[in-house]
């Protein structure tokens, strides 16, 4: 993609983004002076230069690459790197140099990283810190990963609702260079509730002594930091928030989270339920190691593999049907193979409303009823295709009344427990990506080996 | 969703969160009075408004609704709407009244409703428009709906690098209530072409003679018009960008990108990519008609109802085998299954490696040959626990030898081609979530069938 993207531009001087990480690391290393070093640094991106981390195998690399940046340049370069990475560099660095780097991240991505290195290391940290910033990271800790508690930034900007306009520019202007995010300021009221929003843009429009209260969205969203990570994006992405506060039950604002906080998890979720359905780890791709792919993927086989054997006993029911029509064993396979993909279809559509928040539960018999009929519809159309050409390769209209039934029966079951399936387990509170697709192909393989066997079983004479 | 996220909050007035668009609208028809209506609108957000407009059947209801409000509240609620309603909209509103209305709206939101309304309609609106709004209008509508250009808006703001801040911030205070994004000043060089990127932030912590060229970073990513949404999607959640320039080949500015509008872009493409997989259309939802769903989903059963029979082909040559041994047809499904199964994790992996731009096209041999090992390996250990089962209850240690031996086989090709279908349908610039599935389950399900059958028929006098 960075190829593409830079295509376009090749008569430009910026050339930076056609470089790898593994060029960006190649060159590094080729760089003599500490000068050059510094000024090759400055012409690249934090996100590049934390990547290039990844190939340097000796820590004496990395060390060389931090010390050439200032400590606000070293923050900036360690919040994007990998989380391995983080917590090699937080354990190789001396700890004072630690907290002067930390004192340069906003609360949340210390507490990321605070949450991937060993226990001892941590609480040594956080008791070499100013108290107030230590209690301010010990309470983030406190919360799940995937909450709002666990994404939320601390550093935010509020003020009462009676100061005025020019008092407000005042204060920005020395606390701004401190804060993630002064885009929007929040007010107060008189009991240091959270009562609204300010616009900056409105705050730099409005007359000197406007009052805050006066340009003060009043009608805001808001999450309480339990939420999960999930329902804070569906409300930004929904709403089309730039930023939403995290409150307390009695509306104390504790945090704010960010959109581009939200885009993370966004791709995070869609990433686990997209591998969840086809059964592998939420985070392999096609880079992980073998041994990790192993240890992913396999115990999701072995369940399958259980499933499978279902399967394989209900065609053991029809042994003896089977040994008198050779031919019921070359078209069972699609049968229930037919079904599989009908009740994937549901299946598929059904997650995905439920992850965009568009499934209310409400109508469920409508939508179980339009299932049915979906099902018979497809299952007839396909049945019918299916049964003519059956009838004609083994010159048998049984065989062909056979599959028709069989196949209309299935594609109903299929498209029915598609829907089922991940509404069920979404009311017990299982994620529906996760167990939804084995149960799914076992059920329709299970009936479509049934219904096919055993109508053939009732019409054995004919066949 | 929405009750979850408000269930915390059942002290407090601000009610409207729990209220669905049905309500909204049941309360909507209740309201006698203009005064009451228009209150009422004022208290709720404009998306949720938006959303009750679907449960209007009479355009009458619609029409009093947009009357109760003025015109920026008429486009920041018609913005919010479904497709389907922006249309009706515009159809059933005066011409002259909807030109007042997209004067309040942003570009790249006036672009998508006229991309839907019909031809006529659109010419004549753009005729009685203002030459130079209709003039930006036609140029965005030149672009495809899902290039950045396509997604861009025209309302940015951009000093020459020379500009002092004092003037700048008098600049802001105009024309800043009428654009859309003031977070980020894009600055230009001598020549009009786009040099860099300056924070709000910055300018307004900086002294008032402080040059532009002073706070400017120099560094920044930006795009070219013809790029997929799906590549700018990648480098704004990659660098964590919170708006993107729009640039000429020759670095005139075009327009910005928003990363709320890059939310949008991510949801949709997730979206696709997850029901593409599954062989369904790519906007469909549990809530979309049993005529669109049937639409939708049947072709591509019929598409797999051919490859079903392949499969069936496969069983039907080895006949004799199976006559002789019918344990052979009791079987089979598992070998198949697994080997579907296996293909799929490989294949989910892939494709979202691909989606979240992690594969750059090098390692294929490398990753092919990690893959063939995996599938020896996971083929080997699930054919072992297979095989022992099957051994022991058919008594036939040879079914055991032939189950491990096309297990591993089966699996191997599995996790191979789960990789190789992508990553060569990307190569032929097709959609890797569209087809890779069902050719997937085909290999499998033939390859399958072929080999155990096939060892089978070697072993057949044992058996």
């Amino acid at each position: 993609m960075k190829a593409r993207l830079s295509d376009n531009y090749d008569e430009k001087e910026n050339e930076e983004e056609k470089v790898s990480c593994e060029e960006i690391a190649d060159e590094i290393r080729n760089i003599g002076t500490e000068e050059e070093l510094h000024e090759y640094l400055e012409e690249h991106h934090d996100v590049d230069i934390a990547e290039s981390f990844e190939e340097f195998e000796d820590d004496e690399d990395i060390l060389r690459i931090l010390n050439a940046l200032d400590y606000e340049e070293k923050a900036n370069v360690i919040e994007e790197a990998d989380e391995k990475i983080q917590k090699k560099i937080v354990e190789i660095l001396p700890e004072d140099e630690v907290i002067e780097i930390f004192s340069h991240m906003s609360p949340d991505d210390i507490v990321d990283i605070l949450g991937y290195i060993n226990f001892q290391k941590r609480k040594s940290l956080l008791d070499s810190m100013k108290r107030s910033d230590a209690n301010k990271l010990r309470e983030l800790l406190g919360y799940e990963t995937d909450s709002a508690g666990g994404i939320m930034t601390t550093q935010f900007i509020a003020f009462k609702k009676n100061l005025k306009m020019k008092d407000i520019l005042e204060k920005i202007k020395i606390i701004g260079p401190k804060t993630e995010y002064i885009e929007t300021i929040f007010v107060l009221d008189e009991n240091g509730a959270l009562m609204g929003e300010a616009d900056l843009r409105d705050i730099l429009c409005s007359s000197d002594d406007t009052l805050l209260s006066e340009i003060t969205e009043e009608n805001f969203k808001y999450v309480n930091p339990k939420d999960d990570q999930e329902e804070v994006a569906l409300l930004v992405s929904k709403y089309s928030l730039k930023v939403v506060p995290v409150v307390s039950d009695k509306m104390a604002l504790m945090g704010i989270i960010t959109i581009d906080d939200v885009v993370d998890v966004i791709q995070e979720e869609h990433t686990e339920d997209m591998l969840k359905l086809a059964g592998t780890g939420d985070d392999e791709d096609i880079y992980t190691s073998l041994y990790e792919s192993t240890k992913k993927r396999l115990p999701w086989l072995l369940i399958n593999l259980l499933t499978a054997f279902l399967a394989s006993f209900t065609v053991g029911l029809f042994q003896n049907t089977i040994d008198k029509v050779v031919a019921l064993a070359v078209t069972m396979p699609i049968v229930s193979g037919m079904g599989g993909n009908a009740g994937t279809q549901a299946l598929a559509v059904t997650i995905r409303s439920i992850a965009l928040g568009e499934y209310d539960g409400n109508d469920n018999l409508e939508i179980s009823i339009k299932y049915i009929v979906l099902g018979f519809i497809n299952g007839l159309l396909i049945g019918i295709v299916c049964a003519l050409i059956i009838s004609l390769a083994f010159q048998n209209i049984y065989l062909g009344v056979v599959i028709l039934l069989s196949m209309i029966g299935n594609c109903i079951i299929a498209c029915l427990v598609g829907y089922l399936i991940p509404i069920g387990l979404q009311a017990m509170n299982i994620d529906p990506a996760m167990a939804s697709a084995v149960i799914l192909t076992t059920v329709t393989d299970v009936c479509g080996f049934f219904l096919f066997l055993g109508l053939a079983t009732m019409f054995i004479t004919k066949l």
